[in-house]
């Protein structure tokens, strides 16, 4: 992990996705689905799963089967998560609202939750527990009255689905589950087969296939953000313990080669301990090799003059995650423009967020945390507005709303409002 | 307009957004304008425009002159619309919030607005003083400190912009103006150039060109979803005024001859006075002949058994613009699931909600209403997560951290907790 100067460093994020021939792929898989259906479905997790399905969609049995399968203390921290998860977005609910004016006039909005909502898991070794309660809770927050799930029938070394993944998506409400992975899978949420209805919007993680069916289908559906690498910024003084920034660095590496993190510190003396650290911890991590990699190729230690100076470089990162590993983080705070999630303090270590706390472990990456925000109800639900005007308010207002539309050269808008006067206001409305 | 059953009413919907070559355009001008900056812009205004711009930015004596220049009437009514629609978007606001808890650990959501926000408005007829104030003000309200607007220097049968955009722009709360269109100005507002920073999130309508370079962008910066054709389904009772009705399919028949407008109503002594009606005030219309198209082409009056199957196509439906023109429509209005905005009773005439009253007239088309919204506020800010965690969770609550970490075979995020297990609590937390 090299130390730099902040000044020499320079961001690079453009990240492309896929090649033509994905894309292609892609196409041609959507295209099928839409054709052939279910047929398309079983035809795929022949050719790419290897298996042969004849019940897309998994019976109560193997979900009383996958609860006796798992480990008792893996079932009650699973438990604890999500219960966190939900007391956290629970707070993030709002309501409808409507303003009575005394004119007689009503306007308002109305939050509803979508009606159907796919979530898509990967197979393999992708297949994270925490990531079907981080999807799929929100939207049972929500009120989604319908949450369906995809995933791959099996991939190899597995036979049929993980049941910590079933149990994990019983736990988050999710009671409609089809053995169906990939762009196939996408193409079902999106345009329906004869055994998996449509949904409204698609929200999960998945492989370039499934990112790139994932855009295919926007409009057809909404879909939440895709994802790029995960990443980490350590902002820290020296005040702070070396082996818990390592530690927490390493645990954003050893996600993906292509994962980020980086160390940002006006400390110089921290800096060099928290390289030899990230070098000793290093050596013994199972997943070393992707970690090391991950380390050499986007990890970094920036020195910056100040704090101030870190905060501010913060900013132009926009990170997905962020830790302020110094003396007086809420004094920072305030400052943070943008990050998706903040962790404050020598305790709150990012696996904390990732898995327990509450807040969403989906987040926005790439930069993206400038506009984006990580997963929440709001992602679940849809407003549409109201207006009920009162005669009063038509008369008073008819003519400043015909001056508005004829300056626009639209004469049949001011004419609706025309018609009205002339039938109900006698004449051309107000005085 | 025909009037037809609904069960032989089949719904098209796909949308194809330009072709290969548009395509092709829009990526050449992009590189472009992100290689050759402010010269690309000057070049394309005289190519495009045939204009030579010596300075991109509009100055304030332009400001003042376009004041002087528009009508007082319309001043007068613009600033009302523009209060209306600042108190409407207001309602919607929300604040940062912290959830304390007695174990020392605190929670939280901030809410912050973006940095900095670009306003595309088109040039020529489809420069709308409305769309100024739809799109500028909600940013305005939720705080953004830099909201820039970009718009074509001139087009035919204009000579500048139209001051009326410049009044609008300034009543919205736009401080910096460029005169710049088309797809380089979306170039510019997403890559910068040398006399324009780049925003976070691109907003306003636009042509093809336009609407592929948002899109071409999107990652880089944000952009709000792009519009199809514009819709209006009326739902309709036998107390409809039928005059009412037909007036106000045709304010949206008059946008655009793929602008969509439809009768939804079980009564067909009201269809046929519908009908009617739209040939009698079709004749006099200004823009009868794209009124006529768009009524020939993809209006229809739709005939239902009941006002609740009307209810239940309208959710299939999911139009934009929505009219409940019946004895009782808050009646229905609970059933109601898609719809961008829904107007209640005889004197909710859309053209109310598309200047005047408050609500934000940028609204999701071609059935996106099953899971868009209306532009608000929510559109023009970002949240982050805080997580400040205590070390008695961090004692408490280790264990089932690493158990969910070490199952998903993430051994470095189980390692982040154990250090400072190790470190803090004497051993592995709790026993």
């Amino acid at each position: 992990m090299k130390i730099i100067g902040a000044a020499d460093f320079k961001l690079e994020r453009e990240v492309e996705m896929g090649t033509a021939e994905h894309q292609e792929t892609v196409r041609r898989i959507i295209g099928d689905v839409r054709q052939d259906g279910d047929a398309a479905l079983k035809r795929y997790a022949r050719q790419f799963d290897g298996v042969e399905v004849d019940e897309l969609r998994v019976g109560p049995e193997e979900l009383e089967a996958a609860y006796k399968s798992v480990d008792a203390g893996f079932l009650a921290a699973l438990r604890q998560a999500a219960a966190n998860i939900r007391a956290f977005h629970e707070k993030q609910k709002r309501t409808s609202w409507f303003d009575l004016q005394p004119s007689g006039t009503m306007l308002g909005q109305i939050i509803r939750p979508l009606r159907r909502v796919g979530l898509y898991v990967p197979g393999g070794k992708a297949a994270y527990p925490s990531s079907v309660l981080m999807n799929a809770i929100p939207a049972q927050v929500a009120g989604v009255p319908e949450i369906v799930m995809v995933t791959p029938p099996a991939t190899a070394g597995t036979h049929g689905i993980d049941p910590h993944i079933l149990v994990a998506a019983a736990e988050a409400g999710v009671r409609e589950i089809y053995r169906v992975g990939g762009a196939q899978a996408i193409a079902a949420l999106a345009y329906g087969t004869e055994s998996i209805r449509p949904v409204d919007k698609i929200v999960g993680p998945g492989n370039v296939y499934v990112a790139l069916a994932k855009r295919a289908v926007y409009g057809a559906v909404d879909i939440d953000s895709i994802a790029g690498p995960s990443e980490i910024v350590v902002l820290a003084d020296e005040t702070a313990n070396p082996a818990y920034a390592a530690a927490d660095l390493l645990s954003q590496a050893e996600h993906d080669e292509l994962a980020s993190a980086m160390l940002v510190t006006p400390s110089r003396a921290l800096a060099e301990r928290v390289q030899a650290e990230v070098l000793r911890q290093l050596e013994t991590l199972p997943r070393k090799s992707i970690a090391a990699k991950s380390v050499a190729d986007y990890g970094a230690i920036l020195l910056v003059d100040s704090l101030a100076d870190g905060v501010e470089l913060v900013n132009k990162l926009a990170p997905e995650h962020l830790e302020l590993l110094v003396a007086e983080p809420l004094e920072l705070l305030g400052a943070i423009e943008n990050a998706g999630a903040i962790f404050l303090g020598a305790y709150s270590s990012e696996p904390v967020g990732d898995y327990f706390a509450g807040p969403n472990h989906v987040l926005p990456t790439s930069g993206t945390a400038r506009f984006s925000s990580p997963l929440n109800i709001d992602d679940f639900v849809k407003k549409s507005s109201v207006i009920s005007y009162s005669k009063q308010d038509l008369l008073a207002n008819g003519e400043a709303i015909m001056t508005l539309a004829r300056h626009e050269g639209l004469e049949a808008h001011a004419r609706a409002i025309q018609v009205r006067l002339e039938n109900e206001g006698g004449g051309r409305g107000h005085e």
